[in-house]
């Protein structure tokens, strides 16, 4: 069953620590009469190292105790290849393991307590991006499953749902409220609205490097890639491995952290606290100099952020506060209102609705700071769709010629606000300058709030308010007086509310120095200082040209996903730079979704910012980003030899 | 009928020369009895200076005298006030005259034969902008007609129309064919979809700085404000002035360079050759730096932009190509092609109509260089509105069952393309990346005219091939390879056509030096730069809130009339620096409409361009102000006093 005992050559790879865990337990695979290639391409079907020892015990002995030389050599754990040929071990190649967050997160801790690393060296070893798995669903531990198959750990995380073989069926399926796993021999450009409706991707050809890894990781969707034992049979609508048949609207699960196909209902976990990332995390704290801040707009999120150690809400959309079912309708009216008068008479009604929001948000984050952004989005967004309007106009004139009328004068409305580039329209500081009894309604809702959780908990909220889209300074002057007047007369100044901007629009970041006279803090708005500078609209690319880009190398990464430094980049140290010049004391932070993403919380530290705010989810990663860099940019790790 | 000859008092205006005409004879107003602030008011009905010869020809004689030693001292025509009291003349201020455009020109010709002024002095005291007047339709001259009302002379141009009230009306009635002059009161943002639709505005209230004003002129709308003998009817849709009464639908006729209303059909003219102004261009020309070119799309554009005086196509936008009747069924033929190949044959039906229209500019240009940008829209725009399919789709579900599949399909392709942001989306060099044979063809048929103009008239077209909306590097490098293979492709090397791009994103200005490396010449599209850096779209923004804008002074002038320094400003000097820097012999021009708007031709000027390239009709105008740029920029036209 292992071959002949006899055999004296064999081919292998090996790890310094099991490779998935961590755990101080050497791993790999090997080949018997092989060449290293053969491991490699996957093209036969490798046996765990832990066999080689029953094949050829000497050269088993000898690999292992190699491998801890070389794993205290180079102060990190090691992914090796070796051949034996006639009983003679040659170690081929040794490098750094890339290795899944729960191996790394273990290895540092253990590194650290065995006194082979210093805590910022082991702190350097983990991948920050990585611990996305950390974070991501996982097959429920301790569950049996049988693996169907195995494949590339293209793109973290696990998933369940029904076969679907077309992007189309995954978009009707997903409609009709299905799970569905997109299952292809291979993906293209055209399937992308696929991966949007799938809760994960599953191709039968392809690496880590594959369109469909690519594009799962830039969305964040679990994907195992080149499970070259499927046989996806797609004018069937059914797939074979082996002699196993499934068909189209079987379960699957995948786990892409680990590159596993299962075809039982294998149950999935929410991601769960290791002892060992706390650890970690305890580091990174006092590592790092960057905050860590959440963008959360319910109590619900704000709890999870805060649990994930983030040190305040960098960012509050009050958009989400007047999307919920029950406020849509007074929105709206607000909206349709033809009076000043009638428009004031509907905010009233959201006031309260707005205030408990706030109280909270501010219970959650007690003792921490709340930054509060004023409406930003266009008002069209809170009404129904032209199009859809416009037929059912159509429809009525035909079958209900009553509501005609009704629906006619919300069409009209609707036009009337209806822009080409809604982007770049009327929204932001745009709308605080024409309808400023939203924002005022909205200070009026925070200074109440303020003061209810003030009186239930003795502590004042820490708010900062935030004017959004701003071009001009003389729009921060406009609303700050405006927001400041509300404030005095409700006689709340003693709340001492910070008033800041986003920096989101490129003529901002040129004229910071004049904005910082007007503003209290920063808050760089990346994801729209990416749309504006790059020109790219995130809603129309991601599933459109970006791919081509990403596949013809014009780009290596979504810069939705990663900052854009040269552009993107330049505009924020610019900003940070002069406003910092007007104004020492400015307080500057990030909440754009590149908070979340390692490289470019690097690129934030050396520009000098204060914090950064991302998903409560991606806290944890920003936390130890935030320490690398800070590790990195003082010389590395050696640097640091004494913590 | 005078006064009292008696009169020993009295107040005015008066200018060294004719005001309108800059007839080398005094001009102006004057009121007996009277406060130089009855006079500038227009409380009272002023008379012409000549009468006061009559009235104290002492005092008369005395002013003219003056007059004349004002205008040599200064260099300049004057505008003085004066007033009159018991014999006595009192010279109350003068100040160099602000004057119609035909007045400034005709002073600085005779300025310079009177030998008052040098060459390079006597155009200085243009204002280059003024010389608009000179361009639009004026009222036919030595035509006789009754002046009803006068107001402020508030956007130059004369128009002629029917009375209407709203601005509803006034789009009602242009959609239904008809010419139409807006009156109302006085205008107000939301008036102003109004007046896109009308040929003219006309109020009875407010001046220059007037809403009414603002707006006109930054459409380059003629209008006539604050003429307040008028008594607008808003009830009874009617308009008095004394006892006349007009009503909605009369014909009435406004000359916004000079004030003037009447009810006459009074012919209007296209802009006459001046031959003061011919002087003036050919002056300019010698004293320029600045290339000066056009935006032209047609052979007929071509031809009216030589004749003033355009040095070349600075931007042919072939868009229009295809939109024009006869090609877009082909194009939405090519839009619709579900293979390759049947996008091939689609677009090979439309290559001979591109070759043809590339042949009609050559031929109008020869000898000048003509920049063709490669098809920059999203395709979207060649398509019916998914708005109007979906209605006509569910008409014909109840009338014309045999059309829905049809229906169907265009408007599932529509959904398909459809952008949230086109102007940030698919298009432009992106297009050209994603579906490169569309490029490839308009590459052949550019190839194809210039060899036909090179046999017809055996000179070779001097070929400006332009990427557009290039943010990366890597996109012209891959487009630009691929033009150069269909040009290698069809033995055309000969040609020596420059290849280069638009610059007009933000990212792409801090890149600028890799670009140039790519690139054979830049032009920057201060269109979409402003639109980008300042995140405003323009076609949103310009009926919407910016409007709003101008009347809380947060803008004094809409940014995509005159350039905004602070952010766009920046972004095309470092890109121009840049750029440079990396390759010395690169081609710097800047094609969007800032290109025909004095301010910005100075701030080009000094940024170092090329060349800036306008509409046709303001080409005369960028003439006279890059000559100005040229002269202030060497420390005034004193400094050029050798010229």
């Amino acid at each position: 069953m292992f071959g002949n005992k006899g055999d004296t050559s064999c081919s292998g790879v090996a790890f310094s620590r099991d490779e998935v865990t961590g755990a101080p337990k050497p791993s790999g695979d090997f080949l018997v009469n092989a060449q290293g290639e053969d491991v490699v391409s996957g093209v036969r079907n490798p046996r765990d190292l832990a066999e080689m020892g029953d094949v050829m015990p000497d050269a088993h002995a000898e690999l292992l105790g190699i491998l801890e030389t070389l794993e205290a050599h180079y102060k990190d754990m090691q992914d090796t290849e070796f051949t034996v040929e006639e009983g003679v071990l040659y170690m081929l190649q040794t490098r750094n393991a890339k290795r899944p967050a729960q191996a790394a997160v273990r290895f540092a801790v253990d590194a650290v307590s065995e006194e082979l690393l210093t805590r910022a060296e082991a702190l350097d070893t983990i991948d920050a991006g990585g611990l996305d798995a950390l974070l991501h669903p996982t097959f429920a531990p301790d569950t049996e499953f049988e693996v169907l198959a195995r494949g590339v750990a293209a793109s973290p995380g696990a998933a369940k749902g029904q076969i679907v073989f077309t992007p189309d069926d995954a978009v009707d399926w997903a409609q009709r409220g299905r799970k569905v796993i997109l299952v292809r021999a291979f993906t293209e450009a055209d399937d992308v609205h696929g991966f949007f409706a799938a809760q994960g991707i599953l191709t039968a050809e392809g690496g880590k490097a594959s369109h469909a890894a690519l594009v799962a990781r830039g969305m964040g969707k679990p994907c195992v890639a080149g499970a070259s034992a499927l046989r996806v049979d797609l004018e069937r609508h059914l797939l074979r491995v082996g002699d196993v048949v499934l068909r189209e609207g079987d379960t699957i699960a995948i786990d892409g952290s680990r590159g596993l196909v299962s075809s039982d209902d294998v149950p999935l976990t929410e991601p769960q606290v290791d002892p060992n990332f706390d650890t970690v995390l305890g580091w990174a704290d006092e590592l790092r100099r960057l905050g860590v801040r959440a963008n959360a707009d319910t109590p619900k999120d704000a709890r999870r952020a805060r649990e994930f150690g983030a040190e305040g809400i960098g960012l509050c959309r009050t958009e989400h506060m007047f999307m919920a079912a029950d406020r849509q309708p007074k929105m709206q009216a607000m909206i349709m209102a033809e009076s000043g008068e009638n428009r004031r008479a509907a905010l009233a009604e959201l006031l309260p609705l707005q205030q408990e929001d706030f109280e909270g948000l501010f219970e959650e984050m007690v003792d921490l700071p709340v930054t509060i952004r004023l409406l930003d989005p266009p008002l069209h967004e809170f009404l129904p769709n032209a199009e859809d309007l416009a037929v059912e106009l159509e429809r009525a004139r035909h079958e209900r010629p009553r509501d005609v009328r009704r629906l006619e004068r919300t069409l009209d409305r609707v036009r009337q606000l209806e822009e080409t580039n809604p982007m770049l329209g009327t929204r932001g500081a745009r709308l605080g300058i024409i309808a400023p009894e939203i924002y005022d309604v909205q200070v009026e809702a925070i200074v109440a709030a303020a003061r209810v959780v003030r009186e239930r908990l003795g502590k004042t909220p820490q708010i900062e308010i935030m004017l959004p889209l701003v071009a001009y300074e003389q729009e921060v002057a406009i609303l700050r007086a405006r927001v400041e007047h509300v404030i005095a007369e409700m006689d709340a100044e003693d709340l001492r509310p910070l008033i800041g901007t986003m920096i989101e629009l490129p003529r901002a970041c040129f004229v910071a120095d004049r904005i910082a006279m007007e503003a209290d803090f920063f808050s760089f708005g990346t994801n729209d200082l990416t749309q504006t500078a790059l020109g790219l609209s995130r809603d129309d690319v991601e599933s459109g040209f970006l791919t081509h880009y990403l596949e013809q190398r014009i780009l290596d990464r979504s810069p939705f996903e990663t900052i854009d430094q040269p552009g993107v980049g330049w505009l924020v140290r610019l900003a940070a730079w002069v406003g910092r010049e007007a104004k020492p004391e400015l307080k500057l932070g990030i909440c754009g979704e590149h908070g979340g993403d390692p490289d470019s919380i690097a690129f934030f530290h050396m520009a000098g910012l204060d914090y950064v705010s991302c998903s409560p989810y991606r806290v944890p990663i920003a936390r130890v980003a935030a320490a690398q860099a800070a590790l990195r940019a003082d010389g590395g790790p050696a640097g640091s030899a004494s913590f």
